[in-house]
């Protein structure tokens, strides 16, 4: 049962769009990331999430709207919505998840990271 | 579906030990609370709670030892592990917890707040 500190945790690595696991409580994880551009279109069907800003900015991309949030603010998105992360400078994260949250939902590609990383 | 500020949660009241409810996802809440002074000896039979420093300072003390917490620093109290928050200034922190959490856990004195109001 060790503290965490997350900025310390953020600076253990470099990558976009690779969300790294700092912790676990009940079902889920908490989890930080950096990221930047475009991520793409894809939903959780069973899982709400939250995105978290640490540090800069990040837009939320809808269907309908886009949302934009900028430090200390967070958005949950429900199971089931469509959703695209963009961010046009680089962004930290945090991100707090179900277990079984896969990073780009129902999509499968070589940007799906099947086991997040303990850091 | 909108943002949630974190700051501007925390300026909407000033009492202490009264964590309030500023978002769901699965099975959580997440909570913003001041803390100030003693709380009280107590645990969670069966969740895992997490505390999250967002401005200031807070010890969790355990029966074995204490864990300082400063800006950005967050702990996981595994469920079944008696614990006591404590501040000796005011801190803001955010909490997550299993939406059937009690802040006084095993316990029930007039610090219980059955019922944590959405702000």
């Amino acid at each position: 049962m060790d503290k965490v500190n997350v900025e310390e945790k953020l600076r253990l690595f470099s990558e976009h769009w690779s969300p790294k696991i700092i912790g676990e409580l009940n079902e889920s994880y908490i989890k930080v990331a950096r990221l930047k551009g475009e991520f793409l279109w894809h939903r959780h069907e069973t899982e709400d999430e939250m995105f978290y800003v640490l540090k800069g900015q990040l837009i939320i991309k809808f269907r309908d709207k886009d949302v934009v949030l900028n430090d200390g603010e967070f958005l949950i998105i429900p199971k089931g919505v469509e959703h695209m992360p963009v961010a046009e400078r680089e962004v930290q994260v945090m991100l707090i998840e179900a277990k079984t949250t896969l990073n780009t939902g129902d999509v499968t590609n070589d940007r799906t990271v099947e086991k997040p990383e303990w850091i």
